[in-house]
């Protein structure tokens, strides 16, 4: 038996192997660079290797998956379960043996790097005008002559004090009313959501509650924790979206929802489960109580958007890809099982088409091309990248399937951007030697320091913005042709480019794991990249124009890729240099944009409507424009002189938040008095 | 031990008395006259006489109630436990035996007469215009080039084939849109509430959903299934309140919450779950699913009223009684705990003052003295008499505590209007003999039939009506003199008049149970007859006038006294016997009214506000007229020459349902059409 080999997938990395049978968990884990956390060495004394091993067919990756494919509980595994410290099915990683073909899902809190989801705050002169405000009042004592109910006196003392209207008044707080009055001398705060309904009571004076912005991605969930007063970033939290146990991309977790009855509502539990294991976080960093958390604003694609609503995505799997809604959607919290306070609405942002979301909407209310002169074009690259060309006068939309190679899924040695993986790459045209940083660690591969200093992170794999790079220079340096062909390169030491059966491929690294870049990697970049060029190049065709006079990257593609790099493979087209540049996380700014500004929520709502969508599917210039910009640029282009990483000054007055993120360098007119 | 006298007290009759230790609990409820049922006699085989024991110190009546206060389980209620026929802590009746002072709660299930709880439906001409209406519309197909959401198509089909504006729609049925979209050929049916929001869809064709109206009081609670397109009453159904366990009249309940924390969380419980078996019991009688109901209305006394809602009701059971809220309360059912539709709404009317429910805005509906050229009087008499005095210019408002005693709570041989209650009495004034019927046989006691016709009820007590004609009998045979004292009438058979202590009592019946009037009955009846004439008295001087054009007694209580004896008592005030008449369930009548008619909802609210609120307890003059009132009239008021029973017409066009009270004698213009 311990010569038998089996199969072994690890989620969320989607990292896989072949192991003999008989191999712990935490020892494949460590075999392929899954991020499994472990200080005792294996021992089973740190409880932290925890694991939960998953059931069923995972046809995609050709596994079946059983309980009894793992060892059976060991006493540790007893005794820490009697403990309830082994909990929900979990296994010790240390202690279970693989016994045959095994899907394992590695629980975020099992994540050595579970701190390290970089989505940051964007910093972004908010206008503070939120749907959410506190008026506090005296109430004037209850007259038995006149008898007047305690809600009543509320409203009456709101019209007088602060001009409002008579309010309607949440029952759950009716009830806290009554309360609050006998505590505090008949002196209460109000929380009133869109000046029309009270939503909040509290005794005596309450100075401020808080808001939520939520990036909801198909990979990651990222939360801004904002005091709803000045509008300041309080906290920030991100976490992996625990769908991914259900199918990495998009159409694999629509699938699931087609194949597996009731599997919509199991990846609607999960994903606001996270919500809520988010806001806990958010909350305890910024040292306030989950139930001063009284509105909360939502961006997601189209398909994360029904999932998280509860509604079955599977039309938006098959043409005609029609929503469900793409209106603005107002909810209770409660309803959809988010833990905050009691009365806590949850705004999502509307859809613009089946397969232009949320976070896209976030995207136009961060950068309103609305409002430019100039032609705008702005992309947010996720597993599709979301195109929004136009100005003042029209403004078109669309999606392209690049799949998720530009985040380092489905490349060899690819990895998430996380502690290890190499996002920074050079290579010498004379030598055909490489260098390369990796995250969590500040100086280059050919750096004596390196070795020492990069010693904890390790060098685990290639993330989105190193891929780039890395085909980039092997471009530059003659490695690979305009075909993206790999291939030795005349006269040069090609100790580097191995035969690798009927294809080169290249050694990025060669350390206790060793890095490729294979021909297969430079063919998915190249789908990648001829998606992303057809799609842009269709949305110029309909607006009429060939010049683009701003380009906007948003999200961590854009923040994280060399413009330079980005031209070189032909990801964008032309445009002058200094007119390119990161817009962060636009669509993470968009909902904190609607969070603290009320009016941006229907300013939005009349914007979406006007967008034009061009639905790339149906377009048969489509595969035209995609086949033709398989190839890469030519080098000569001028713009390939630039050597310098650029930084620009952004589309409208923001910039990119310095140390842990966390705090909003405000440099807002406060105008609203709240 | 078998010497031991030991109390007991059982629920909600509040029948007690004394037994020798070691009787079982139904011989005990059989001694007193407790309504539970038994067919088996007493052998344990028919399971019909399950009493629930309760635990506490019911210090009002000096009993502190232990579950060991009662036998041990036999085996034959070992056996039923097992098989789960006997469930919930509840006992076998005839195999319990009393072994110390208890408390015994009798479920409604096991009340032999559960079926006789009358409320019955009241027909009146309603305009049928409800708060929700159905629409059946069929949506364009989804245009790939034009993608527009499910949702908005739905909003626009509604607005081009019905005019209505854009409306917003539940998540739960947006849900469901998608689905029935695929199953019938995108023709759906929606449920719109108050003109603004889809809360409910269907695919294909949906043509009727219904409503239920319920007036939900201290004793009883009565529902109303409607039809929402035809108005038609479609089933009714009634039970106790379940609240009676925790206090028989208002304030003992608003004390249990006091003494008892979460008190309020218990009873709000119980309550919520009559409404769900009452609405399953009408939704079975009437062959329709629970969650083809989508709307409900409400109304209670105050107490109720809050406590339906989950309101702490303690303020109103002290000075100054301040109401939380004094608006119509409309909420999400689901969000109450209530099992119909899943966004049916509740509409809970509002409450006038501390002491003046929306059972009195429902009589307001019902009668619209507001419309009325006339002083009209509306009396509506439970635990308290809630009085509206008024016409078109003014109305007044007041309660009064007239205490339990005309619902024949708290007399000696008193009893709710059950079968086997007597409710019509006359005393021959030469003989001093009495003659009676009881509710439930159509003879007269002195009909030679009688014996054999009411074997099956037997006599078992005097209900409401029944006390005020033995009372008004005993006083027009001057058994009683004008200040309610009994004594031996000079040269009169006085066989019937007894010396009881120090008193004198009157007996009415000497059967298997003797039905005496005692001194303290009278007393009781005076209080309660001189409370509701101060309160009259008081609502007269404050709006300046001594007589009354319209009298209508709403209720139980108008529906079953004769008005003759209310007039022999001092009840009621002058005016011209034939302008005084019962106007049904007027309460519950108004509940129709404002679930079948829209815009009576919004008129209840413009009203109530304009009326005048007195608090008699506030008004000196209030004890003087109560003092004055405690005698009984002069017997030479013209009116007692009247002998026969009053029937009189309406105030408004309506008449008592005859026969089941289940069919709706519709005699309305539909004008609107649904």
């Amino acid at each position: 038996m311990s010569e038998k080999e089996v199969s072994v997938l690890f989620m969320p990395s989607g990292l896989r192997g072949q192991v003999q049978a008989g191999t712990t968990v935490l020892q494949a884990a460590q075999r392929f660079g899954v991020d499994l956390d472990s200080i005792c060495g294996g021992q089973g004394k740190c409880r932290r290797c925890q694991v939960l091993p998953q059931e069923g067919e995972f046809s995609k990756h050709g596994i079946i998956s059983r309980a009894e494919h793992l060892s059976e509980l060991t006493e540790t595994e007893q005794y820490l379960q009697s403990k309830n410290r082994l909990k929900d099915g979990k296994r010790l990683g240390c202690n279970a043996r693989i016994l045959g073909d095994l899907v394992v899902d590695v629980p975020e809190d099992s994540q050595q790097h579970k701190q390290h989801i970089t989505k940051d705050v964007t910093a972004y002169d908010i206008q503070v005008q939120p749907a959410l405000r506190l008026y506090t009042v005296t109430l004037p004592e209850p007259d038995m002559h006149a008898p007047i109910s305690d809600k009543r006196r509320l409203q009456n003392a709101l019209a007088n004090d602060f001009g409002l209207p008579i309010l309607e008044c949440e029952l759950s707080q009716l009830r806290l009313l009554q309360k609050a009055l006998d505590k505090s001398d008949r002196q209460v705060t109000a929380a009133v959501y869109q000046h029309q309904q009270i939503i909040g009571i509290w005794p005596s004076v309450k100075k401020v509650v808080y808001g939520l912005a939520i990036d909801l991605g198909s990979t990651t969930i990222a939360a801004q924790l904002c005091d709803m007063n000045t509008g300041e970033v309080i906290a920030t939290a991100a976490a992996m979206n625990p769908q991914i146990r259900f199918g990495e991309d998009l159409m694999s977790r629509v699938s699931y929802v087609m194949m597996n009855e009731g599997g919509d509502l199991a990846m609607t539990k999960v994903v606001r489960e996270a919500f809520n294991q988010l806001a806990s976080r958010a909350a305890k960093s910024a040292g306030i109580q989950l139930d001063e958390i009284l509105d909360l604003v939502v961006v997601a694609n189209p398909i994360m958007h029904h999932l998280f609503l509860g509604i079955d995505p599977t039309p938006l799997g098959t043409a005609p890809f029609t929503l469900a809604t793409d209106q603005t959607t107002i909810l209770r919290a409660a309803d959809i099982d988010l833990n905050l306070h009691s009365e806590a609405r949850v705004c999502i942002l509307p859809c613009i088409a089946g397969h232009i979301g949320a976070d896209t909407a976030g995207v136009i209310l961060s950068e309103r091309p609305d409002l430019s002169e100039e032609y705008v074009l702005l992309v947010d690259v996720g597993t599709n990248a979301e195109i929004v060309l136009g100005n003042r006068n029209r403004l078109l939309a669309a999606s392209s399937p690049t799949g998720p190679a530009f985040e380092g899924a489905q490349i060899t040695s690819g990895q998430r951007a996380a502690p290890g993986a190499v996002e920074r790459v050079r290579i010498n045209p004379e030598t055909l030697e490489p260098r390369f940083r990796v995250i969590g660690c500040d100086v280059w591969s050919d750096d004596p320091e390196f070795a020492e200093k990069s010693a904890k992170v390790g060098v685990s794999g290639v993330c989105g913005s190193g891929i780039i790079e890395v085909v980039a220079e092997m471009y530059l340096a003659g490695i690979i042709d305009q075909d993206g062909v790999i291939g030795l390169v005349d006269g040069k030491d090609n100790s580097r480019v191995i035969l690798d059966g009927r294809t080169y491929s290249y050694v990025l690294h060669d350390g206790d794991k060793t890095l490729c870049i294979t021909q297969t990697d430079i063919r998915a970049i190249q789908l990648a990249k001829a998606a992303l060029h057809a799609g842009i190049r269709l949305l110029l065709d309909y607006m009429g124009i060939s010049k683009i006079d701003r380009i906007g990257l948003a999200g961590a593609f854009g923040s994280h890729i060399d413009v330079k790099y980005a031209m070189v493979l032909g990801l964008i087209p032309d445009c002058a240099i200094d007119k390119v540049g990161s817009v962060g996380n636009a669509a993470g700014t968009g909902a904190r944009i609607a969070l603290l500004n009320f009016p941006s929520r229907l300013e939005i709502g009349e914007i979406l409507p006007k967008v034009e969508k061009i639905e790339t599917a149906l377009e048969p210039k489509f595969q035209e424009y995609f086949i033709e910009a398989m190839a890469l640029p030519h080098k000569t282009d001028p713009y390939l002189e630039l050597s310098k990483i650029v930084t620009l000054p952004p589309l409208k007055a923001k910039a990119k938040i310095e140390g842990d993120g966390v705090k909003d360098r405000k440099r807002g007119r406060r105008r609203a008095k709240v």
